[in-house]
């Protein structure tokens, strides 16, 4: 195989006197002219988004980016105790937690509404018959129905009726926030029990409508946790809370816990 | 010291029915209605950006986003051979190469220039001192000026003009891209050679300006970087490079290089 | 729940005048007296290994310390290019690529493997049984039987007879790689082609042999894996590769492929 | 310049059938004869250690590997609360932390060590002057010294005269351990302060006498603390820590702290 097989990237080069970015001369087409949202659609997509597809990927980025103290946070802010100069070291800690516990809920509801859009007849009836099949199949396997419950917000998780009513305003509410919408009427329907759409899958859904593929939705979600890191990395280094902890947790053991 | 005083975060709280993140609803006052962007400079410095303050900070954000393929790109793209599962481990490798070599002239073009800002006398005639003063000194101690110089752009960095521009467009251009200019001018009489002012140093100067404290400048950047790291990653996914780089060296050092 | 039920380790503590680590006085019994081989043991099982026990695991460590410039290697090398005063981000990056393609077949056949000798009536015949049982399931199901082929050592790893070798010698060799040697054959008769052994599975039945949980066995890959990184970013730091290989790519880029 | 100048590793390669490191035939050579410990020399120095240096660099890791619930094994265990599906990045994570503030020391200890060395006469007055000259060029410019002091064991570092003792055992017992010790003194003579020489201090100067350069040596503290991490991943598993803090410090928080 010759290199020119491989050793190629559409996303950018660099000359001399330009930057080039999907195409776009970054100085005189990109800045200034477009927000880092669509910036990041363009990256990914390769096109620019229209106007309704920014107002959604906004909302989703907006929706992600912080939920306080989290565990991941918390690893963030302990890294900066013992590296504080190297901030990236600590972002990546922060990242690193982002994995199928927490943030993993917008990818497995993105795969799990693509499975359903793509098996469906793509009418509402074929959407239907496929989200009820698929709560189903996952029903009857032992598992989850992702993007449904939340341990905090157990009548409603205020993101999701915000999230449709964007996607709606903006004229991009498409098949998987649809579906999802089937799904979680499936899963009540079949358990007995309703549960909440939660934010994560509405996230999720969102981004699948917005035409990224499941496998890459992650990386919008780390995207917008890294500005919630960053803020609580500026937060650490006026007022730590790193070596307290550290010291507290240390009181406490001396104590046999308490 | 009671806990009361270090456990507790201004960034956000989460209750059964609402998310607040810096005093705002997030679902009613944020989503829908303001942009990543502005979101990211809320969580860190706890306003409301103004419409000229994200203007630049965009600007900002998109100039730094990607530059093909660095380093970085590639440790993220390779890390994502080995652990395709995991996109955070890929994404947080990327990240932990833009340290002192390559992004950090964000970070120490914001120092220096706050340096040379908080000695001025507030006026044009403080700065151009204190510019002379903090270039004088640097070199006298055998260091670079930060913010100067590209080993590409070796006339002009496309980005820097268009920062300069959109600030003033914007009627954001403050004191710390002022500064910049002046220690270039400075540099130059100093050391008979003209060195163009790069992207990274205008944006450096550019979150001094927004109100950024210069340890967390670097944060930004880091930002910006993830999205053209899950660029990469997308990219990657579809058409692998890390495998076939990793045969090509595996090749040419069985030839014994080359 | 108080937190004394889940605020303790039993790992280590320090005092003002003592270090203990799983019970034993770090100075006074651990330093000077044990490898740190026999303290990773230690640490991980809570129990000192028998000398066979340390022989075998020495070997694990050894045989998997260092291939050469693999995707990861090349990822922390590249990492230190970008951050060369963070070392720590350098060898964190080179482990994030320690998942599922390459490392991920220690863990793999390990987790296969106590699943044989779990099922097994503990004699050989049932092990021989668990083994053909587990293999056919595995076939069956679309699925690859961990631990066996490699691309390169087509023939033979040769660190699998010498890790066989070894546990025997050293009275260790257990049900794990014994059902591992009856893997191979049910896996050969049932396919029609006979598959090595690689040094990888290998490891992992070896170590699930010396009482590790699965679970954890990939974090002993990690310990011996770190050594291998440590060493290239020491020959990284003398003669650099990341800026060369990166310049290298760029212009190979720029003649667009070749 | 040719590939050949920059593309090659002399730690190891890997053919058809056989894996050599630094020179040696792994399976034949290496496992089942050298134990980890002297693996991880011969990686990074390129030569076997002497009996003496092994049983040194055992003590050195033996001495760093754990330290109790720091908060890098908070950040790591948190971590992997969020992603318990990928070992590398809890293990990544507890890496990070382990910057300047706390691993940081056996480098600082090492560099400060070096110089001293360096500029001696090789006999031990000029250690001596040399001791002192160092000490006091750090003070007066308000540095600190490095390897002095400790926040818990505030009269003697239990693991220092143990280093110390098995250095001299093991006839390894060199002039950067012998520095260390008139730095101390030094240090006492010009502050009127005794400070006790750090754990961190001893191993910083051991390494430096092994031979390791004063870059590398965080390396190993980092090798070291790998096998703490993976014990404390490992206790994880079983008795999970990072789901409960994070739940207290949620109550705590929304009791408004304590």
């Amino acid at each position: 195989m010759s290199t020119s097989d491989w050793l190629r990237t559409d996303i950018g080069t660099t000359t001399a006197d330009s930057i080039t970015v999907r195409g776009h001369d970054l100085a005189g087409e990109l800045m200034g002219k477009i927000t880092f949202t669509e910036l990041a659609f363009l990256l990914v997509q390769g096109r620019m988004p229209e106007r309704g597809e920014t107002v959604l990927l906004d909302a989703v980025l907006v929706s992600l980016a912080d939920h306080g103290l989290t565990p991941t946070v918390l690893a963030a802010r302990l890294t900066h105790t013992g590296a504080p100069e190297s901030l990236q070291g600590a972002v990546a800690a922060g990242l690193l937690g982002a994995g199928s516990v927490f943030l993993g809920v917008v990818e497995d509801a993105a795969v799990f509404l693509v499975g359903v859009v793509g098996k469906g007849a793509g009418d509402e009836a074929g959407l239907l018959a496929g989200a009820d099949a698929a709560v189903a199949a996952r029903l009857d396997a032992g598992g989850r129905v992702p993007g449904l419950g939340h341990p905090i917000h157990k009548v409603e998780d205020p993101r999701t009726p915000r999230m449709y009513a964007i996607a709606a305003e903006a004229g991009v509410l498409g098949p998987h926030l649809r579906a999802l919408e089937m799904v979680a009427a499936a899963a009540a329907a079949r358990t007995g029990r309703a549960l909440p759409i939660n934010g994560a899958g509405a996230a999720g859904a969102a981004l699948a409508d917005l035409g990224f593929a499941p496998e890459i939705v992650r990386g919008f979600a780390l995207l917008a946790r890294t500005a919630g890191i960053v803020a609580h990395l500026a937060e650490e280094m006026e007022r730590p809370m790193g070596l307290p902890l550290f010291r507290d947790i240390d009181e406490r053991l001396a104590e046999g816990g308490r």
